[in-house]
């Protein structure tokens, strides 16, 4: 069998700052607050590759993953554990000085509608990014996590309503706030999904009755929202429950119903 | 040369519907009312295939469309003319007893904003399907059109309204108008768009002023419908200015601003 | 409360023939084969309305959908007996003569390698829409079921290995298997994925050592096929195994890795 | 007409880096070269918003892109030059410290085929991020643009090439590279098409007669390449065309023929 991958590039004096395998769709078991919880993620695994090296062996990068999946004597209580561990594991494979993996998946939560106090299930997108980095020979690795999670909610305009006695127009927001820290202050997914929450003209509901409905139009109309607004609201929320040991990032877009394009809105503390 | 295409296949009594290519991208140039349209449709283009021949002569397709393109002496002055003469062309490179060419694009109309009257650019995607038929050894050709347009507009609760005292939610809403006809019958895309923009609780601009934003602001408030109302007007405007020679289709999508999901609605006639 | 729904609508004699939400995500528990399978599916549910009915009770929609996932007394043991239940619920909240639902998902199988013998997780996008119709008053209801699963895999090009003396050009293919009929003849989706994976040049595998590369590399090269092919190798085995109580369908997309576009193919029996 | 834009916001102490609309569509006219060239791009404006001001005055964004776009005065021979000017209209309408454009669209390049010599149309999509700084009282402005330019070629394994006696597996593959400088510095769209088309195994080609294929087949045996490799001949010949006054990015996916993942690299100087 010839390597290939481990003969020098053509191409001299160019390393490579991420290579590795994306779009992979897998299964993963969690095991956490005694329930066990499913998740099929798609999947970013990458390394970095030094300029002398012409390849990554990309099966490596595969194999770390599965064999943290499969093998039954892990508990892995969260994602961003599972995911250190495959990066673990993948130090043992294969030589890197960074490494990063990422999980794209939905997470559903069960609430219960405001009014009628319905059983509802609402999916939230969330995006977990572990890296770790080995940085020389005695050095111990450092592991951080950034976690993003979305969820929609709505945005009520100010300037509209101040001008026309009350009416003005609404529309669909999707929020995300994103966070970057060390394992022991990553908040639970549940923390920051009631932060986006909040933050909103009022947020959405995957089942409403009519009372639950006029609730919401209430709400929405007491609390006239612009994007940026919503933005801010996010981040003031997040740096009050979070503190400062974590970097913090906000964007929302708002789906005008007035316009066919959307508005949106960034801010944080990098 | 070996034409493995013209082999037997080994899969016996087998034929194929439509056998093409898709995710074509290319440029037109469409002279019409003595202006020339630049447009940079999406193309899928296929023919049947009968269970005798292995496989179709993929490049004689991307040929026919290449060949009229390019054919400085012809002019085009509609988008299903161009269509109509790609497939007559290919007919002469290639058997086919029905072929068919689908072009998707966007289409950028200047309108006026509805107050301060400033210039403004609205896109419409629109998709055109073109259909042959040849039937039979001496049969005339049969040729008709299936045309999509798309405008982003709103809706406005009624049901809400009625029990909030004129309260309600508001969200952005697509909706889209299908015709299918013969050549003759085929209206203008400009009208198919005035249609469209009327059945909404109101529809949208890119810009917009605040009075022009106050206007609308107070015109959806009016105009409270359902979706199911945008696609039942969307169908009646077009029922009465298109008449019967057409196949008429319409499909709305209210993209709830209380809701994670979206409501949608189609009808017509076949 | 005032059910603006039940209104007559302005625009007369003009039933809709699909109203109803989309791109609804929840969280399905199906115990089959002593296992629980956790679904989380993008659901679509719809219901026809006649003419002189203005709107759906959109929210009776979503309930029948949540009292089914939330009763504990029910057991699924399939992704179609869930919807089966789900539209039973619905006929009793809101009068229809047709509704459909559609759950979309990804089914996620363990398989193993193909040389190495090693543990590998394979996605496969599934789509089951199923449909009850109840016509007239002492008609029973019926109840059909169309299960697309998809698979990727490749295409060797028969024509360029026949004029380059075994040199080709290769490609992802992605394979599509439609079948429609009634419950009893459903297929469980593991026997579609194997008719699938049969019909390319090779499956793909998400874990690959270097030699289940070879063996892959060496059966493609043995198995050379067009697009058409891999449709024809489908709807050949499709029907060989399922019998003629299924309407089937199967398309192939080739993402030619020697053109920017994509080459298709559709046939089958309805 | 009150202008709750200018309010102070709710939450203190917030500034947001970006506020602005997206998913714009509208239609551009670029003069160059004695030719004018369509544009339906899809724009995205924003500017900063400073702690003390509650909203920006989304239209005035729109506005300056309508009012350049439809100023037949002005002549626009690039791109880059249009944005500038946009940047710089809006400037006068809204004070910010730092505002970007980003205008996407499919650039569309006759060629020729490489054997038979016919007309080929290939289409390339094009990002370009316009960035002005306006930073303290008496300072310039400062003007930055950043070009992506992305193609579809192919990669050809060199591993399996070695290991199966030339037999091989080979897959699309997508190049991105990103030039990041100065007005000056900035390179033709067609340049940096160029040098994506000869660094993968072969570039690829919309219309193909046999003679072509065949030709593209060999180089592509002559020439196989891991997706890192593609990477790295990006990087070295836009290193030498370019120079060192330009930030120079590239990244490569290619889609495994053999997986259901895709495998990508990334690199460059910044």
């Amino acid at each position: 069998m010839k390597e290939t991958q481990d003969l020098h590039p053509e191409a001299k004096g160019i390393q490579l700052h991420e290579v590795g395998v994306r779009n992979l769709k897998t299964l993963l078991l969690i095991h956490r607050q005694e329930t066990d919880f499913k998740i099929l993620p798609t999947v970013e695994i990458a390394i970095d590759l030094p300029d002398n090296i012409k390849g990554a062996h990309m099966s490596r990068l595969v194999e770390s993953i599965t064999d943290v999946l499969t093998d039954e004597s892990r508990k892995h209580s969260s994602v961003e554990m599972m995911s250190t561990q495959v990066l673990s594991e993948l130090s043992k494979r294969h030589s890197y000085s960074r490494a990063h993996m990422i999980l794209q998946f939905d997470f559903v939560v069960e609430q219960r509608t405001p009014k009628s106090n319905k059983r509802t299930f609402e999916a939230y997108p969330i995006v977990v990014k572990t890296t770790r980095t080995n940085r020389g020979f005695n050095a111990e690795e450092k592991i951080f996590h950034e976690i993003s999670v979305s969820s929609k909610g709505n945005t009520v305009c100010p300037h509209a309503m101040a001008n026309n006695d009350g009416k003005t127009h609404i529309q669909r927001a999707i929020g995300t706030l994103t966070v970057k820290g060390m394992n022991e202050d990553i908040p639970e997914f549940e923390k920051m999904i009631d932060i986006l929450e909040k933050s909103f003209s009022s947020p959405t509901f995957t089942l409403l009755k009519s009372s639950d409905e006029n609730f919401l139009v209430q709400r929405m109309h007491n609390n006239p929202l612009f994007c940026e607004d919503v933005t801010r609201n996010i981040l003031a929320f997040a740096r009050e429950e979070f503190g400062k040991n974590l970097e913090i990032r906000a964007e929302v877009e708002s789906q005008e119903s007035i316009h066919k394009h959307d508005v949106f809105s960034r801010g944080g503390w990098v």
